[in-house]
């Protein structure tokens, strides 16, 4: 586990979006968003305190989250002097880079010579079991998409957030990069060996109390043939006790396969029930999240209640709307 | 690819069991097991000459493959100083050990000095792609199993020879440590990073002539909830043509899952061919493959006899009583 609150790195970030880590953060959990530390020409602004390495430490800051993408994937020298000067002022550091801090000799040696950590978060950190299969206490809900990004980690933050509103019991489980920053933990399955995919996700979701709801962050689509492996060990590792079918209407292709065709709701709610039931007969679709993102409000509200129609289930873009009808609905089982 | 022809190592093996993998090879690729090296209290006989390092280099042997399981996964010091006088004498050595070669810092250093190769083919050497899905020349077959170990390396391997007696052009493709042993090269599935499942399989089984097969070694099972992701992979990867489906028919619970009842055939027929159709419209069902080794050959013969009835499709026990039907299969799509 990453050790919170953080302070947010942006360095010299070219633009807002480049930031998108941070901003999760900030959205996501507030709380750990202690302040941020901009370097010169920054263009990026999370509407925190800007801090200096000294005063977030000050304040409680354990750990500086690089929250920004490096430019041509490499740590350049001018956030390099920031990265040593944090780990010397006992930082520890969180990154969620394609280039590893781990990979950058005089940081390794910064953190050993100071006690610190280097959490590089695309690296698995655990030896993950097999999967036993075996039924868990408590109850799992896993959001399948028709496609890669439509928005399921999104799907499951806003569940979190409106489960608690309720005075449910939830937790949001991250499977990716992105939400282990957000939240501090999780598993990076992308990076997960074959063999321990399942067994990753049977560890991230363990036996809790019976009225204890996990959201489970889904990766990729059943239907993807690049990465429905990852899916299936998802689906088979999390148990579900619930679906929630994710999609973005405004898709033309799958994700990186100009040509293919997303498949229908229809047919991803029918195959991910059919497996999930293997390892949780009483599994059950229990609603759909639309992202309307790239849709005028009209044509979102359209949409969703043409899908409810069609489906018979509550229908909602939960970051637009809310997610209150999908909270209701597992409420409800 | 591991340089071929080969010395099998059969070390002290404590049962003729223990040599697994060198009897693969003296079975399936009997022209690379040139030789056997044996050392005191070996219970192991491959049948085929017994050679010191010096007579097998002289032969032109090029890799000593362990072919025996060691002892509590230790490369012990009996067996160290084998392993050391190969590497000098000029030998690659190969190993599918759970400890790794490269792990024992005396065998890299001796492999350094001398220019040799270690392969540990549990550890992918290759840098895979990420899956793209398009359509490959040539046709792929991939075995699918009801459970894991249930005889789908075998199906593959008895439909090479099969096909290649048949003047047909076929490539037995393996996708674990034995099948890799058995062959010089392949991929180790399940050790692979699970976003490059899939692109390692389309790596494995490039476009090839328009006749010419790959039979894909299968792994895991789709109803199997610790490998499923494995196995949906390889069929998202691989894009087969044809589905083999395998069954061990005395099996009484999936393997490592006392409790867990196997699927029937007609399950992993349909939910198969339901998934590799997204990624090849054209697949079908060829043929029904039945691990009889724990029957009576009356029982056996009977069994092959009803699945066939039952499901329509050419059954049989391609170790046990020939692999011909299959490649006539094969050879009528």
């Amino acid at each position: 586990m990453i050790e919170t609150p953080y302070l947010l790195f942006l360095g010299d970030a070219p633009d807002p979006l480049a930031a998108k880590v941070a901003r999760g953060i900030r959205d996501w959990r507030p709380d750990y968003a202690l302040g941020q530390l901009r370097m010169e020409g920054c263009k990026a602004d999370m509407h925190v305190p800007d801090m200096t390495l000294a005063e977030a430490r000050q304040a409680g800051a354990k750990t500086l989250v690089i929250g920004v993408a490096n430019r041509g994937g490499v740590i350049s020298a001018a956030w390099k002097r920031e990265l040593l000067a944090a780990l010397e002022g006992g930082f520890d550091i969180a990154s969620g880079l394609h280039n590893l801090l781990c990979d950058e000799p005089d940081l390794v040696a910064a953190a050993q010579a100071n006690g610190r950590r280097l959490h590089d978060v695309r690296v698995p950190s655990v030896t993950y079991p097999i999967a036993n299969g075996e039924r868990r206490r408590g109850k799992r809900c896993l959001s399948v998409g028709t496609d890669c990004s439509v928005g399921k980690m999104y799907t499951a933050l806003c569940m979190e957030r409106s489960m608690e509103a309720r005075g449910m019991s939830a937790t949001f489980r991250a499977t990716g990069q992105t939400g282990i920053l957000i939240t501090g933990g999780g598993v990076p399955l992308d990076a997960v060996v074959a063999d321990f995919m399942a067994g990753s996700i049977e560890w991230l979701t363990p036996d809790n109390d019976p009225d204890h709801w996990d959201l489970i962050e889904g990766q990729g689509s059943l239907f993807h043939p690049s990465y429905s492996g990852v899916t299936m060990a998802l689906i088979h590792g999390g148990q579900p006790d619930a679906l929630i079918l994710s999609h973005e209407p405004t898709r033309t292709h799958m994700r990186g396969l100009p040509g293919r065709a997303l498949p229908t709701l229809e047919a991803v709610r029918d195959l991910s029930l059919d497996l999930a039931r293997m390892v949780n007969p009483d599994c059950v679709v229990a609603g759909v999240s639309i992202n309307t993102q790239n849709l005028p409000e009209d044509q979102a509200l359209g949409y969703c209640a043409e899908v409810e129609a069609r489906l018979g289930l509550p229908t909602v873009d939960p970051f637009r709307h809310g997610a209150e009808r999908l909270a209701e609905a597992l409420a409800k089982l």
